[in-house]
């Protein structure tokens, strides 16, 4: 790559799509990105950028000389230039901002104080509006000059004149409608927007229902302020299942590919000494039980067992409730079915197991009661820990924390204890049938 | 709603958004929804039932008389239409096929045969196609007559006369262009495609990388079969995250809405049973220690931190690498690395909790063997723990398994297993310091 001539470098280069253009940058050294920099316009480069991975952008952005940088950010779309410069700390920000067009400039300081994961920080505010007294061809015409800049084209929204949102048409109801029609008449006042503070995980459930392509951002009073597009969407829909997914395991933050093993570990430390702290509650918990373990040692075979099943089956109705919360199928109406369909479901596993556990136990030990104790002990197991699993999320929601917080170990070292206490508080009770 | 007059129903009704009357249909009982379907068009039932949730759809296609059901599903978009057939009886679906017009019916048999969950299952066959030779004015009357049927006329494909795939167009370039420029001059030759037998969660990360709105789907020679467009994969994502979140807590499949007890526990059970009896494989190991623990009965108080703590790190790990499998970041040139990293983690936090283990054992038993037996099994636990929870689905992804399938409760249960192992071992071997 090194030693090719400029013109044919950029011949081929500018063949590609912009994605992989992107992986071709993030895998070259920084010598070789600093001559790639100088054989590229800054908007060339933007349109690259856009497909780097975000934490990866920031340092290519430092690379750059930070007029060019400047220059760079300016010719990206609005939003995805805003997600950088948020990334970066506020001198370099207001460095940057000085050294680019007052347009930009101005375009980016209208987007950059909205609060994170909201409709604000995922929107951009390059998007083609109309009049609703101009006529479908003098639309077209303002569409054609807004194209090149516009992040979608495919939606046009429809204000009046004091700029609040009143409609919206479509590209493809535009190009089959006449020219001297008037776009109040041909466009569709039946409008779905979103307030700017709305959180962008309902944005993306939002989007999926309707099957919009992009949707219209507006303040209390209506006025369209910018526009959410169906790419972004994707993005944060895989962000937030990435996030779900990590909170169940009891991770912080997925591992980036050139993490190392300090940076691994500094993620999940946290979450392991808490849980460390929750066992030894369990161990000292158990330790209360030593009279019983003395006499009795073999029930301490059965506590990985009753604990584990306690675990599976909360994890199992835990997921369930988070997902359900998540696609809007667990809400306040439906709370006390999904309670008294999450113990229906204790009570049939936890017979069922408990059954086959007493059976199992009397063969292996011989011991009626020993296969009793263990049996019971399971089954009750199963259904407090399958209605504390899903009760957890439930009543997390209720107080507005994100329920994906109660993370599979967490449930898991909670229903432990239960379990713990279940089992031998039973066999202390019944300490005679056992050492007979 | 159901004493108004037609006419009332109507302007009330087809004024709201597809998936808002999706909704209003999904809520009300069938008498009424079979009043509600003498008022309404096939045509305008087909966009509400593209909208109803898929599991819900089947049902009232069946309660529709049979002739209105097939007109139904051939005004339905064809990927729409295939996906509800698919998941009817033969018969059902050969008898409707007969009824409804020969070309709805042509077009929905070739799609019906592909495999579920690739590129096939998942496209439409009603997209824009041009030829090279065509103006841009000849495509644009083209379009105009084709876009009340087409799924998205944003992308025009551009075929040659052997309808072989040669380039793409987007509307958004084609109404900058002059009327009288020829398509070849005006397309990209640059274009992206999947093969017809393509995975759909590829294809997914495929369309979020390159931030397209539709991609083409080809046969081996290159001749364009259907496209498939953004809001479908919207809802492949949707579905593969929720899939992998419950086979990463051991459920086989979400619950939906209206299950009861039976329904989530037959989903549930199959995981526990076999959970249990690799439960009732760790109780037959801590039985071989039997005699030890005997001779210490304190033992048993940690034994569910040690399991516990193996669990945990191990669901870690394993979120991880499924994670890093599932975006591409973990492959065969990076699992050394990831393995090494791994290693390290594991030593790093073991390390870190088990001086922690190690302390606070000694302080609260007074015991510095007991402390230095539990921490040293705890750091041991954690290293092998944090390389298994890793280990497992770089070893399934590499044996064409889905590595999603090593659900956390798989792993935490083998977990387990192995640190009851060194914990017991290492306090068997040392027996003679412990009952001092």
């Amino acid at each position: 790559l090194i030693n090719e001539q400029i013109d044919t470098f950029r011949a081929e280069f500018l063949e590609m799509h912009p994605y992989d253009q992107a992986k071709i940058f993030e895998e070259q050294p920084e010598d070789i990105r600093l001559i790639i920099y100088t054989y590229l316009s800054p908007e060339e480069t933007a349109e690259v950028m856009e497909h780097v991975e975000r934490d990866q952008v920031e340092e290519l952005v430092a690379e750059m000389n930070p007029s060019y940088a400047a220059n760079v950010l300016a010719e990206m779309s609005t939003d995805d230039a805003v997600d950088i410069l948020n990334e970066l700390d506020k001198n370099k920000v207001a460095s940057f901002l000085t050294i680019m067009d007052k347009n930009s400039s101005d375009e980016i300081k209208a987007l950059l104080h909205y609060e994170e994961k909201t409709a604000g920080s995922i929107m951009t505010n390059e998007f083609v509006v109309v009049q609703t007294k101009q006529t479908v061809k003098e639309a077209m015409r303002h569409l054609r000059k807004e194209a090149p800049e516009a992040e979608t084209i495919y939606y046009i929204y429809v204000v009046d004149v004091e700029k609040r949102l009143v409609g919206v048409i479509s590209l493809r109801d535009l190009i089959i409608a006449e020219g001297d029609w008037l776009i109040s008449d041909v466009m569709s006042d039946r409008i779905v927007s979103v307030p700017v503070g709305e959180g962008q995980e309902d944005i993306a459930q939002m989007m999926r229902d309707y099957d919009f392509l992009a949707l219209p951002v507006v303040d209390f009073q209506n006025h369209l302020l910018g526009i959410i597009t169906v790419d972004d969407i994707m993005d944060v829909m895989e962000q937030e299942a990435s996030d779900d997914y990590s909170k169940l395991a009891g991770v912080s933050d997925m591992d980036g590919r050139d993490e190392n093993s300090f940076v691994s570990a500094k993620k999940r430390l946290p979450w392991l000494i808490i849980l460390l702290f929750l066992g030894m509650f369990t161990a000292s918990i158990i330790g209360r039980f030593e009279a019983t373990l003395d006499q009795v040692a073999i029930l301490a075979v059965f506590i990985p067992l009753i604990a584990g099943m306690a675990g599976n089956t909360g994890t199992q109705a835990l997921a369930v409730a988070v997902r359900g919360i998540a696609t809007g199928e667990i809400n306040n109406s439906s709370i006390s079915k999904i309670l008294v369909r999450e113990a229906g479901t204790g009570i049939i596993t936890g017979i069922s197991c408990g059954v086959l556990v007493t059976l199992i136990v009397y063969v292996w030990k011989g011991d009626v009661f020993l296969g009793l104790l263990v049996g019971i002990s399971i089954m009750a197991t199963l259904v407090v820990a399958t209605i504390a699993g899903a009760l957890v999320p439930i009543i997390m929601n209720h107080f507005k924390i994100d329920p994906a917080v109660a993370s599979g170990p967490f449930i898991t070292t909670i229903n432990d204890i239960i379990s713990i206490l279940i089992y031998f508080g039973m066999a202390t009770a019944f300490m005679h049938l056992l050492t007979s």
